[in-house]
């Protein structure tokens, strides 16, 4: 077997690509920072209870478990922070009050996620715990669509969905636990048909109002002018009334930021927890989300702890690859000697001043290859200067 | 089982330490890059046999695997970063000349490997390829303790090695690889019954001279009189001559950087390669190295590509618990009003000079938690004004 290669979905990433994913890291993390959210690092590895609180079957499958050699328990790799985070605020930190939190790191999947998808993400987010009103929402929505135009994402284009839609439509009936997760699953998959034929088979669970309503949700995706016509379709329960305000409260907050706004009423993404609204960032050329996000309340209920929640995440991999940074700044190469104070002297200060000095170590001297190079130091007057190659 | 606890030797970072972390890793990612190190990002799983090229038994016993679901073939989580960086630099990059590159990650550790060690490590490090002589072990050792500086650490104490002494001794007399094998360990070990069995027992092997330099290289460790000590009781064999020549330059160029410089002639990491001068950094209050490094000439053979080969490696974990950084910041407290233009613009200014702004969100408004912040945003003359709390 010839060694060097890669698993599938696996990749090295080289030089002008790891240092413009740098740049946009530092650029995003002090965002978060001088925002007030403050910085934790969650271990790779934790049992697999602890990283699959809420018995999400998908998440199990995407994540590779190991056996810990010191208790003999079954470890994960994480496959996403987010939990992780729920956990630090339920335990560690357990402020009465609002706590803002940001993390950057690894995390693995078994099997690709989606369309050009690596099996390692390099997940960078923030979240909000202890605040269930729409200004946290807006905070982090803001807060995501900031880092995604720092990062040099200019064309977005924004996602909003409620889970409270198909929620109040679910509490509205008799809808018992199995109809409700097929619905679901119908749903997520935008398998019209077979959400038709459940409604269809359910008469006996739900009114006519309700069966037109859930067949219609997965055409309520557009702009602006679906949410008037989900007040004029859906049934007027207050839990689908509220989240139609919320929906357009948020529109009117953050339209002028983006590119384009659209809603899509039946995107259940965290339904597993009590849930608010959820977003999804785009760009052009990516057939995925750039970023995603959402209000998960209660995704520390498993730690003993249940709180308001609302946070966002993206792939920093996934993001350097959409920008075109201006990245490898070029070098200055200098001659190497040790025993010369003043050469060494001069290149300690231009390092200090951020420049990249390159020094050629003796066998190579006299060489074509400059290494990258653009300048170099030469003497002049017995003094150190740069000059162009 | 409450699922809250972690495994053991497995922790989270909290606010404080992982932002001292971050700072360290920037200055020492930074130094590295005006150095001439170009980073690159190898990746955290890969097939077993890339990640243990040289078929070291005790790396394959440090490194969690799991099976490819795509391939059915086993991964490995990667414990080391050096053995990637190898692969890179012979197939990836594949320069003529000396290629310079640095690194930062996770690496995972089945079961802790020293004292009070995690078994989650945030490795950063350098490689330097293509340049056998002297001047590379300088530029790699001295940019080694620069960042051990820059980080904080003012006392260092440097342990030098060089394994040519032992293989010296081995090429000197017809010793089988097995007894080869032997004296290693028990020389790792420092075993010096076992390691005066093995040579007394060998006498058909190795002459008088040879088993009493064998049974000497324990003890010679101090400082820089064994060079002196080494010269006059080891055979004279160019190699051992050699050998003892390069750590008194390499003494002579650095001592004046450290506290205090020692010799270990018994030092055998990475004996596994060709290789020249090892060396480890200490300091107070720490059992462990803080920092390692050496030349591993050859590394990077078994992919196909043998190079001249010098680095070195810290754990960012481990030095930021050393290191007393007046890290977080205050931030200043501001009022939330989404409407108000001057408001939101001032809070904008601060944050672009690098201040942390907390908005307070309504419903917390008039408590008595300032969420950690020593100053507020108050309205003066129509003026919005920072003031201390």
């Amino acid at each position: 077997m010839r060694n060097w290669i890669l698993p599938e979905y696996i990749e090295d990433i080289l030089p002008a690509e790891a240092l413009a994913i740098e740049v946009i890291r530092r650029r995003i993390l002090d965002r978060l920072l001088v925002c007030g959210y403050q910085l934790v690092m969650p271990p790779m590895l934790e049992f697999v209870e602890s990283l699959i609180p809420s018995n999400d079957s998908n998440m199990n499958l995407r994540m590779f478990k190991v056996i810990d050699q010191l208790s003999g328990k079954m470890m994960g790799l994480r496959a996403d922070i987010t939990s992780q985070i729920a956990r630090i605020d339920a335990h560690l930190l357990n402020h009465a009050g609002v706590t803002r939190l940001c993390y950057v790191g690894s995390v693995l999947h078994t099997t690709p996620s989606g369309l050009n998808r690596t099996r390692e993400l390099l997940q960078i987010g923030a979240e909000l715990y202890g605040h269930a009103g729409l200004e946290s929402d807006l905070e982090i929505q803001k807060l995501m669509l900031q880092c995604l135009i720092i990062s040099g994402i200019n064309e977005i284009y924004l996602d909003l969905g409620h889970v409270a839609v198909f929620r109040g439509l679910i509490n509205g009936e008799k809808i018992p636990v199995e109809l409700e997760t097929e619905l679901f699953g119908a749903l997520q998959a935008k398998d019209t048909s077979t959400l038709k034929e459940l409604c269809v088979g359910a008469k006996k669970y739900m009114g006519k109002v309700s069966q037109q309503a859930f067949m219609l949700l997965p055409e309520l995706y557009g702009d602006r002018r679906i949410l008037i016509q989900a007040r004029k379709l859906l049934p007027d329960y207050p839990e689908i009334r509220m989240a139609l305000d919320e929906l357009g409260t948020v529109a009117t907050e953050l339209e002028s930021s983006v590119r384009a706004l659209n809603f899509d009423l039946a995107d259940l993404r965290g339904y597993h927890y009590h849930t608010g609204i959820v977003f999804a960032a785009y760009t052009n050329n990516s057939p995925n989300a750039v970023a995603l996000g959402g209000r998960y309340d209660e995704i520390g209920k498993a730690f003993g702890r249940a709180r308001p929640a609302t946070g966002f995440s993206m792939d920093l991999r996934e993001l350097s690859r959409l920008i075109k940074l201006d990245s490898r700044p070029k070098a200055i190469l200098a001659p190497y000697n040790r025993n010369n104070k003043n050469l060494n002297k001069k290149i300690e200060h231009l390092r200090t001043e951020g420049e990249i000095v390159v020094v050629e170590l003796s066998k190579y001297q006299n060489k074509k290859n400059t290494l990258g190079c653009n300048r170099k130091l030469v003497l002049k007057n017995k003094i150190w200067e740069v000059i162009d190659i």
